[in-house]
């Protein structure tokens, strides 16, 4: 089963394919989509857009999994992550690819096993599970960790089969 | 000049075209697409972008315009909104056609001479400025509030020629 990733955001978007058979995983590509801040609006979504609909055409994911956005920060922030957020959601649905969605607690617990882990142990969670990993930058990094998370739910019995009622299931 | 305006929200987006000739205002179509709340989100954007798609190849409209979000309200509303915008921002960019923002007030101001003027006033001023509108809804109305508003300040010489400097002057 390949599994992507995604860490959203406005200017920097991160992504992460991995492959997991049972409970092996490995690498397969990361990285990170950029939208320009001197860019429209439009601009940097469209530029978005196309980005992560080509590694969804390179990489061909079976299912996908996002970060829920915490709500907490200020309400511009908000607003600009949910529209990055909005064409992050878009493409794994027109690749016809179910979208797993988790809290960042949940992440943490299922990679390290505390939810409250620092940033540097999930990185080593990350590089231990998929070794010889080189991860690009912050935002690709917790995209994998997402990846990483979904495998670990997703890969129990019936998934694939109705896999948007198991989405739902495993939602944290 | 044909201006489509989008009223963007993740259950009901509204949306209307107008056809612009100096000073002379004609209605051409007016509608909201919306999205089942039981679907799963990614399902409704998806939904959404197909609707607001066909809008965009039916009518071909040469710009666009949409209303700036109030972030004032509670963050899962902001969120939400966001990723709606996010698609409404999306397709006409997708599309090659600039797209205006507007705050709420500048709108109401344009439309009926007061930025703080009441829905009721807004609707009307919108049917005298298209003559036999049926308009489908508060939605739809308040679209259609956007389109008038943005002719109004995308008809000054220049306009269509690097449509998008100008885009960002009239930003409001």
């Amino acid at each position: 089963m390949r599994v992507l990733g995604i860490d959203p955001g406005l200017r920097n978007l991160g992504w992460g394919v991995i492959e997991a058979e049972g409970s092996r995983m490995s690498h397969i590509a990361n990285g990170v989509c950029q939208s320009d801040s001197s860019e429209d609006l439009a601009k940097r979504l469209l530029s978005l857009h196309e980005q992560l609909s080509d590694v969804f055409a390179s990489f061909q994911p079976d299912t996908a999994a996002i970060e829920q956005t915490f709500v907490n920060k200020d309400a511009v922030g908000t607003l600009k992550l949910g529209q990055a957020r909005g064409v992050a959601l878009l493409v794994p649905a027109q690749f016809g690819v179910s979208v797993g969605e988790y809290a960042p607690n949940k992440v943490k617990k299922t990679v390290v096993g505390v939810g409250h882990a620092a940033k540097q142990q999930v990185d080593h969670m990350v590089k231990m599970q998929l070794p010889g990993v080189a991860i690009n930058g912050p935002d690709a990094a917790d995209a994998l960790a997402i990846a990483i998370c979904h495998a670990h739910y997703a890969r129990g019995p019936g998934f694939g089969t109705g896999a948007g009622m198991r989405i739902k299931e495993v939602r944290a």
